[in-house]
């Protein structure tokens, strides 16, 4: 019997008792097995049902506060990394509130599944729909902060996905206490508690296995450093939706509005120079540089900013250090810009070309001509004119929600909301047509 | 330096002459980088010129005819496998004619690229528009025919895809001489001719290295038989859109039109028994099983199908021979069918759920709401309600044309055309806002 044939048969095996005498399947295998089975009842549940379950979920989660604290405590007191990470794993009364009104704001949201996205009529009378279907099981891979867990679940149950979450080891404690509320209100409006599960225990095999689990696990997202994401890209055998950086560019054209450009300059570079829609490369039109780059790099300077300048930047503001090529390549995640002078549309285009991340580009002009060649000229998820690269994010999307942003080519880019963890179907509906 | 970015600046390295010095690249990643370049050019071109270069590639290929014909006949003369495939190995003049027509076909379909999928406002005025590109590079690994070459290369020409084709060794001469006029049409537009490329000889390893190359190709595509397909899938780095198996089901429900079925699961099963689309298992509602199932079988053992029948569709029919487990998970791609009696809609979902392959279902009923149950239940690409499977096809879907069928559950499923060819980028469009 071929493989495909045996695991479709050996599923059924797998989710029914297994003999005491039998092999222990691997433990993620067993786990996935389970949430194809729970999901294909999510998948069908009412927009009413899956709605309700996320309220009873932010209910039980709210009762839960007293015992996520002290969960939550002794992760704290038991992490040994630094400072900042010690921080986003600390839950505290505010944070536990926000998590559970983040689970009754997905619910708030309108149901990506069952919308029709197209339809259309046959010459033979064939009426063809293609229907938004959920993906089906989703394994979520993240690092220290638990709220992740809470929200990934509320945007899978949603969508009528089910979910495998790994959170890091780190945060066991609080995640198992987490997980139970999202059962709670599974198990409140009679949906299968296996549509969330987290695995047993911190075991790192656990990842390899979700990463190797093809047919199982139908989509991969992983959330947290880059490192974390190019070992899911590098080892999965499962589609991935990620980015592993977002080395983002704003780029001054000639016909700029330069008032405009500080101000978008600024903020594409400092509002929070550590997510991934800041602007990590500043490139500026030569016909205009020595015009407006000597005041932008006061301004910038002035807010704390430092430089890794090209040569011709140089020519105009001395005092900036230079760039080596391998600065441009280089996602800061800080207070530093990369700054290099180009000469038209075109060769800004070539650098985001050869040193971008397919993640966020923008322009600043009034040539509508020249805005339209950058948007067009770009290979990037996002692209945008006259506007700061920070509003790259699925809440500035107005998609309510995001589950994170992706950079690859494949199924959707950009911010993943809820209509991007949906899949669809062709319905067609006939009156006994036959093919000739 | 990290990978990715040792990628992106050694793939401009690449681009540009090698030293004499230099190790020798791998065949297919300087194939790929060369791709991506090429695709880029593609990617921006108007409609117009993809068009052109389509029309005249139909050109170049109507004139190279008897250049095609003869290094066909070498091909033919060399190969030594089964009838059947050197049917599908063989030209004439009438089918190369015909895979002219199929590119100027393909040029006068809608351009899928630029087409605006959402656009919307948000409350800070910022104007986010979802706009359809390209994939990006696209390898297609398919067996003997030689048309199939033609087609996808016409299809990623229009998409805006730059393509890599890897047909069968047997069918290389002809290849090479398809792919010259493939060549020749991008040439005369000012095209790059990298947009479609072939390996330089036949060498098995260029499948693997194709397989491989994550980040230098975006999507593969097999086209051929389900071992092909499975190796592709099991092997891939990349994404792979493509259907291994078509297990299709055909349940007769309780309240269907009787002559409806009838004309239906003939259909279904004996059209074309060898495609992806057609039935390979009924189920019959036990309401009304003892009713039709004597006079279906005898309908369809008249045109010549033999049957595997369950326990409960033998004691209707007892001359019916039993079938095992699993010949209800077999493609019999042949006029075999696979037979079983079920009890109601719920019953004929959890025989799908087990043994389906997530291709194409239909139900046939004139009770509307156990249509909706069926519609609703399944986890395939398509289903049908009162049509024959074998409308599966984008020809039918009224795509214009298709690269090949997808079972996934990512990106595409069902047939899979132009637009399932594009991904999509999201232009925002601001008046200088910053995010706050």
């Amino acid at each position: 019997m071929d493989t495909m044939k045996e695991l479709r048969i050996m599923d059924q095996a797998v989710a029914t008792p297994a003999r005491a005498d039998a092999p222990q399947p691997d433990v993620i295998r067993a786990m996935a097995i389970a949430a194809r089975a729970a999901g294909r009842v999510l998948a069908r549940s009412t927009t009413e049902t899956r709605n309700r379950a996320l309220t009873a979920a932010a209910s039980a989660l709210r009762a839960a506060q007293a015992e996520l604290l002290a969960a939550n405590a002794r992760d704290v007191a038991a992490f040994t990394g630094a400072a900042a990470f010690r921080d986003r794993l600390t839950l505290n009364p505010e944070r536990v509130e926000a998590m559970a009104q983040g689970l009754e704001q997905v619910a708030s949201l309108p149901d990506p599944v069952g919308h029709v996205m197209a339809e259309w009529d046959r010459p033979n009378g064939l009426r063809i729909r293609r229907v938004a279907t959920p993906v089906g099981v989703i394994g979520m891979i993240y690092e220290s902060r638990p709220n992740v867990g809470a929200d990934a679940a509320a945007l899978c149950i949603k969508s009528g996905n089910a979910v495998i979450l790994r959170g890091g080891s780190d945060s066991l404690n609080s995640a198992r206490v987490i997980h139970a509320a999202m059962q709670a209100g599974l198990k409140a409006v009679g949906l299968p508690v296996e549509c969330v599960q987290i695995p047993p225990d911190a075991d790192r095999a656990h990842v390899a296995s979700m990463l190797g689990a093809a047919g199982l696990i139908d989509l991969i997202i992983p959330r947290g450093g880059k490192s974390l994401v190019e070992r899911v890209c590098a080892e999965a055998r499962v589609p991935v939706l990620a980015h592993a950086e977002g080395l983002c560019h704003t780029y001054v054209h000639a016909a700029a509005d330069l008032e405009m450009a500080r101000r978008i300059v600024l903020n594409a570079k400092l509002r929070r120079p550590g997510i991934c829609g800041a602007t990590e490369t500043l490139l500026v039109d030569q016909a205009i540089a020595p015009n407006i780059l000597p005041g932008l790099i006061e301004d910038l300077a002035t807010r704390g900013c430092t430089f890794r300048a090209d040569a011709r930047a140089r020519d105009i503001v001395p005092d900036l250090p230079a760039a080596t090529e391998d600065d441009f390549a280089t996602e800061w995640l800080d207070a530093v810009l990369s700054v290099g002078v180009v000469n038209g549309v075109e060769d800004a285009l070539a650098h985001i070309a050869r040193y971008g991340s397919a993640h966020t580009e923008a322009i600043v002009t009034e040539d509508e001509a020249a805005a339209v060649t950058f948007l067009n000229g770009t290979d990037s998820a996002v692209v945008m004119w006259n506007a700061s690269t920070q509003f790259c994010d699925g809440g500035e999307f107005g998609f309510g929600a995001e589950i994170g942003i992706a950079t690859g080519r494949f199924h959707a880019r950009g911010p993943v909301g809820l209509e991007q963890l949906t899949m669809y179907r062709y319905e067609v509906i006939g009156t006994g047509q036959v093919r000739p």
